[in-house]
């Protein structure tokens, strides 16, 4: 089993609006609503490959409701810890040639509340073979969260990847994680270096075991025990690359459990990656791309 | 009791952000969100005032579980009946210096829902000693819902206000109803008269028992079978007029439960719905205002 952990998991809830009157009334014509969160979209990409995975992490309120309801509603198993906050809603308002988006700030979460979560982390260590860390922290929260989750896999003997930005990220490589796995921008800022290849370096100088930095259209970079590798993606894949980075994850948590070769195991992540810019939704991949792309990734 | 039915329950929910980027990423900075829809607001009002009160109408998935979950925790009882969709939310973006408002389509209720919900409604009738019909309808309910509801209370004595608009409000007479609550707007809409007295005297020819009409600041105006009076307001009150109308219509239920005549009714509820434009949400009103306002009120 793969336990996937969102620590501030959200609604994602789109209205699609015909032209918006601001400082007006509008109607919406049509509402979606499903799970979300960095860690929930992994889980969606691991379980549509026939992976047994499990989603965990703190949901409160009614907005946390819907969010365990969704993923009972898709066939996910779910362990979520109850916090006294609202989960998050994250609320894109699509009108015709444009995307407004609205981030609510989620809960505030206290030191009692992570020890609940703690205690189930634990548990369910006992049966993990793999961990994913994604996404951002709630309130209340401090900034060495996934290192300290991490600390704990690797103890169990759990390998734990860290997709996360900022200050967590910058912490991710103490708690040692198998893998970190930041975009360019997230790796510059972390470490204020421009070039990927040193600031991948630089985070496994700090305890990570390998470092895989997503380049977009350019693919993606691996630094890692065994060498440096980089997939060069075939042809620029259009469409929505939201989720891409989680689909990248998934496949990244695939290679943890099934081990292989990082050159095989980069060629998967990065088509799964490239098939989800092709699926309208994040946590969906296109099979027909991923077929298509996969043996077209050049491994140098 | 005096029982309200919310047909179409609402989540109000109200963003406050920064100014709003428009095409972009926006942080809400503080996120309310409050069980809503009319009868719901006259119901806070009626409680408010010592009035016992039970909340009725329909509401489904989580967003009607966070209604329901609101009322809970304004000590508000509720008798709401589940339907299969998903109850509305309402959203305002409140940025400095503007408001945009958002409202979802809400569920889509079947006969067998409605007909669930005529069984709670029948044996709430037993208990009723006034019904307060307000709001619009949810999708699939027929226009002439109101007329029914209204005639069911009064095959078992039960008097009925209807606050509506459109469609529901040009049937609402044929349920003789006691009292009709339109402002001047949705009269005209409805009667295709432009001069409300003329437009409240044909609601009464079709069945209505009464007809009070708000004109906003220029007071209230009421066509009953004892004669026509207006309340002309002293002054106008600065505020949000939101909710004033459900304000009004809980005077109006209070004059049903206890008669008096209708001067003395009419100027306690035309002070009420003052008393909510100073309040700043709806279902609140301002008792200050109230008292300062209700003694100055003329009736002609």
């Amino acid at each position: 089993m793969i336990v996937t952990v969102t620590l501030n998991t959200a609604l994602d809830v789109t209205y699609e609006t015909p032209p918006v009157s601001w400082d007006g009334v509008n109607r919406v014509a049509a509402v979606h609503r499903r799970a979300g969160g960095k860690g929930v979209n992994v889980a969606r990409v691991l379980a549509a490959l026939g992976e047994e995975v499990l989603v965990t992490g703190l949901a409160g309120g009614a907005t946390g409701r819907a969010v365990e309801q969704d993923l009972r509603a898709a066939g996910l198993t779910h362990a979520l810890v109850p916090v006294a906050g609202e989960s998050r809603t994250t609320l894109v308002v699509a009108e015709p040639g444009g995307h407004t988006l609205f981030n609510e700030p989620g809960p505030r979460v206290g030191a009692d509340e992570f020890a609940d979560f703690l205690r189930t982390y634990e548990a369910l260590l006992r049966e993990a073979r793999a961990v994913v860390l994604s996404g951002s922290l709630p309130q209340g929260l401090p900034a060495t969260t996934y290192a300290t989750l991490a600390a704990f896999a690797r103890e169990r003997g759990v390998p734990a990847i860290v997709d996360a930005d900022g200050e967590p990220l910058r912490h991710a490589p103490g708690g040692r994680p198998a893998v970190v796995k930041p975009n360019a921008e997230e790796l510059a800022r972390a470490v204020r270096l421009d070039e990927p290849e040193e600031g991948a370096e630089a985070l496994r100088e700090q305890g990570a075991g390998a470092v895989v930095v997503s380049l977009g259209a350019a693919g993606v970079l691996a630094v890692t025990g065994e060498g440096t590798y980089r997939a060069r993606m075939p042809y620029a894949v259009e469409g929505n690359p939201t989720g891409a980075g989680d689909a990248l994850v998934a496949g990244l948590a695939l290679g943890l459990v099934s081990p292989c070769a990082w050159p095989e195991l980069l060629r998967r992540a990065a088509a799964l990656g490239a098939a989800a810019v092709a699926a309208p939704v994040a946590g969906a991949f296109d099979a027909g791309v991923y077929e298509a792309v996969h043996p077209l990734i050049e491994i140098v």
